[in-house]
Order: C-alpha cells, then structure tokens, then sequence
C-alpha cells in the first residue's frame, strides 16, 4: 500500500461531478418537440446528488487499478461516464413520473416545481419516457468510443434494473402497499428492487466498465453486496429524514409517507431502531469492500460513508 | 428469379405472428410488482396487427437470401425476432401511455378497455415504463445467443427511434399542435417522428441482423425511403379511417381527431386528395424496394399493400 498516494474524495468527487454535469448538458438535447428539450433538461441537470453516477464512477476507479494499461483504457472511461450518466437518467426519468399526480403527486423536488407543474402532465409523461429512451442511447455511440461488447453488457444491466423487475417492478408493489402492514423483509425486498436495483446496476456497470471479459464471482458477489447495503442504507436514512428534516432543507415535501399510509423503516423500528439499522447496513457495505480484494475502494467507501451521513 | 418458389405471403406472415406471438408470450413477465406483470401482457398480448415485428423479420428475410451461410444464421433469426418483439413493446408502451387521461384519454384501444381503464393510472404509467425497459432487456440476452456486436447495434436503433428524435418527440410536437395549422410538410414531418422513426427502425434492426458488418450506403437509403413511404401512408390510411370507419371495427374510438382540432391529412388534403396521397406513397414504396438491389423483397411488399389496403 505504500506506492498509494493519499485519497481526497473530495478532490475526486468535485472533479468526477463537474465531468457528470458536463456530459449531462453536452447529451441531453436542447430545442426538440417543443418544450420537451427544455423539460428533460429541466429534468436531467436540474441538480440532485448524483450518488448513481458517482457509485457508477467509483466503481470503475476501482477496478482500474488493477493494473490497466493499453489501448481500451479510454474507451472504459468513456463507457463508465456514459453508464454514468445513462443511470442518472433514469434515475431522474422515474422522478418526474413519481411526482405525477397519478403517483406521488408532489409539487416540490430539489425546491423547484416539479416537471408537470411546470410543463403539465402530458409532456412530464414524455419527458420520462424521453429520458429512459436517452439512457440507452447514451449507452450505444459508435464502436471506436466504446467496445460493442461493453455496450451490449452494460444495455443488459441497465434494462434489468430500470424494468419490471427492478426499479419499476418496485415501484408497482410500493404502489399496492399503501395501507398494507408489511414485514421488515418485504419492506426491504420492495426498496431492494425500487431504489436497489438502479444503485446495485450503478456499481456493476462501472466495474463492468474492465479489460475483464467478465468479473470474477467472488469480486461480483462482494460488490452486489456493497450496493445492497448502501441502497438498503439510502432508504432508511431516507425514511428517517421524511420523519426528522423539514421541508426546506430536504428540497421535497416531508412526512408524506405517514400521510400516505406508506410503510417506512421508522414505521416499522421506531427512529432509533432505525438509525441503528442504518448504521449496521453502512458497517455490512465497507466489510463488503474489504471482501473484494481490490486495491483501491476507498471512492466506493466514501461513498457509503455520504449515504450515511447526508442530511438531505 | 427462375429458381425463386412463389411466396406466399399469407403462409408466411401466418408462420411469423405465431413465432411473434410465442416469444412476446415468453418474454412479457407474468406474476411480478402484485399487477404489474399483468397490466403489461394485457398490453403486450391482446392482439394487434404486429405491423412493426412483421416489417422486421420481413427485412431479415430480404437480408438472407444474400446468400447467407455459416454459423452466425441461427443467432442472426434469433437477433431478428428479438428486434422484432422489442419494436412491438416499445409500440405497446406508447400505446399505453398514449391512451391516459392527461395524454389521449381513451377509454377503448383492439376493441378492449385501455390499461388505465383496467389497471389505474398508476399502474399504468410503470406498465408502459416497464415495457419500454423490457425491449431493451430481450435485445441484450447472453453473448451465445445474440453477437454483442448487433446487440449493441439494435439497441443504438431503437432507443434513437424511441425518444426524443423519434416517437416521444413526434408526440411532444403533436401534442402541441392542437389547434395550430400545419402545412403539409410539418404534418409529414410530425409524423415521420411520431409513427414514422419505429417503423424504419423495424426495417432497418431486421436488415442489421445480418452477416454485413454495416449496410452500404445505397441499400440503407432504399430501405430507409421504403420505410419512410410506407410509414407516412400508414399515417395517411389512419387518418382516413378515423373518418370513414366505425368504432367497432376500429376497435378504437373514431373521429376524436377532429373533435379534437387535431390536422390530419383529410383535414388538410380532403378526403379524395388523402387517398391520392396514400396510392402515391405506396408506389414509392414499392419503387423503393426495387432500388434495394435486394433479390427477394416479396414480404416487404405485401407489408406495403397491406397498409395501404387495411380496414382497421
């Protein structure tokens, strides 16, 4: 470990966040069916964490320190900034068709009007449509930017997490859970698959990102994982801030899960039981690090460390 | 062409919807997300002319009489019927999301309650969400079945077609239309993004399932002005049925056009000059088809006739 230079996730995490933004803005399309450019765009690079992309980033970070050298090295960085971005997209598809009223119908995200208060339902509808479509397009430019082969692998994850039986399929059984008591192992299964599965697909598709024709199970395994903890952490402290932050600070409307009737974490443990459930699931993510074996996690356990810690 | 067998094309297409029918029964999940599973293969599996799948393994069959051989051909018909079912859904999501109240709101589509009317809007919305990530996840199976490199391809193909270049944004555009007049060339324009970009993107996906690496130049232009010609006199033939025809043999509800302020080639043309326009329109396609060069362009053109001559 001594060759390794000091790790400033800071430095890191403002440098990989201006090249998200950038890229955003560079593929995101401008003037286009009327307002609906304007609306992905107000969409897409309207802010947020990017805790997707970054996973998706660090996850590649780590994996290139395998030993990478040769010719694919720029094409990888350039597929892992695009699965990067192509995860954020559907992450900020699936937001706006959240937020409509046949949904959650909230008016306020990140402190603005949502998408369909400001460009009305039926555009919001193909703003979200528009967006998931962007993803796998972003996914798939010319053979000599990135290998047809880590093309076609990373579509596969992506698809698998965004649908039926990932993060829409979770979405559909939180839709049918209003009102309903549910076990802590359902409640973990519903969010496992509605905000798990597009976090859990945000790491693979970095370490997808390698000179490996495939990873090895037991590195898959430890990452899977990781992911799963993390994205399990990221709803209890999310369950826990609609309980303890306020609408201000949060950017969205809080305490709308007990308005809704929804089963949350706090519902299920009480506050406490689920502060110490989060902070058992970011001690399982970091031990799911050391398991790797690879060199370099520290991005990946910063990461963890931000899910835990964010206020927001 | 002495030892070309007569084609026919009721065998044909008979032999084809059946393998369509098979597959998208496979491939649409069943018991997933409490109802979600179900709302999409009512969505997917009821019915429906399959124009889109059939216009794909109608140019495979074109491609194949090159005078394929070797060992790619099985994973060339297996990439073609996957291209096939994933033009279908992506056409199935948009039906969906089309028919909501704050979109179309119509309540009848084949003859049947539409989604929303069925399943909630809700439930709805994730259907068609759900069914535009699942044709990408059946274009991105294992690398023994289908090669990366035309996974990736036919992923490139669709998701243009799909978003904001192509359908979502033909709609965006449409559904700032109302009310407005269009010349005709903003009309065609509208609907070679609205209609138009999946169909050529059905042509075009069934002709990439193919041992070329890239289609040449002057093939792809063909088959793209085919596609095109073919496309707007769908367009032109549906815009004169929603006056001609009845509901019942529609199985959609007619006339909402107009009771909608919506331009159609009928409001824009008359009904004389809209069915011109249609035989124009096929003849191009038909001259299209013989500029391919292609040996074999037998079920593309019974396609074209079929468009051109269908009821509902």
């Amino acid at each position: 470990m001594s060759e390794m230079k000091a790790f400033d996730f800071q430095a890191w995490s403002h440098q990989q966040l201006a090249l998200i933004e950038q890229s955003l803005d560079l593929w995101v399309p401008h003037e286009i069916g009327g307002s609906l450019g304007s609306s992905m765009r107000y969409a897409a690079l309207g802010g947020g964490k990017r805790l997707r992309p970054l996973l998706c980033l660090a996850a590649r970070h780590s994996m290139r320190l395998l030993g990478e050298v040769g010719h694919e090295s720029p094409c990888l960085d350039q597929a892992a900034l695009r699965a990067a971005c192509a995860c954020e997209l559907i992450h900020s598809y699936s937001l706006v068709h959240d937020d409509m009223p046949c949904m959650d119908d909230d008016v306020l995200r990140r402190g603005q009007p949502t998408v369909h208060v400001k460009f009305g339902q039926a555009m919001a509808l193909l703003c979200g449509d528009s967006l998931q479509a962007l993803a796998f397009e972003i996914l798939t430019p010319s053979e000599s930017l990135v290998p047809s082969r880590v093309q076609a692998l990373l579509c596969k994850l992506l698809s698998q997490a965004a649908g039926h039986a990932g993060m829409a399929g979770g979405q559909a059984v939180d839709l049918q859970s209003v009102g309903v008591v549910l076990t802590q192992a359902q409640l973990q299964a519903m969010h496992a698959m509605k905000t798990g599965a597009l976090l859990q697909a945000s790491v693979m598709m970095g370490a997808s990102c390698s000179h490996e024709g495939a990873l090895s199970e037991s590195l898959q395994t430890s990452l899977l994982t990781y992911a799963n903890a993390l994205g399990l952490a990221f709803q209890v402290v999310d369950d826990i801030l609609d309980v303890v932050s306020d609408t201000q600070t949060l950017g969205k409307t809080v305490g709308k899960d007990a308005a809704h009737d929804k089963p949350t974490f706090v519902s299920l443990l009480g506050l406490d039981g689920a502060q110490a459930h989060a902070q058992t699931l970011h001690q399982q993510a970091h031990e799911a690090l050391l398991a790797t074996g690879l060199k370099d996690v520290r991005a990946l356990g910063a990461l963890a460390d931000l899910v835990i810690k964010r206020k927001s």
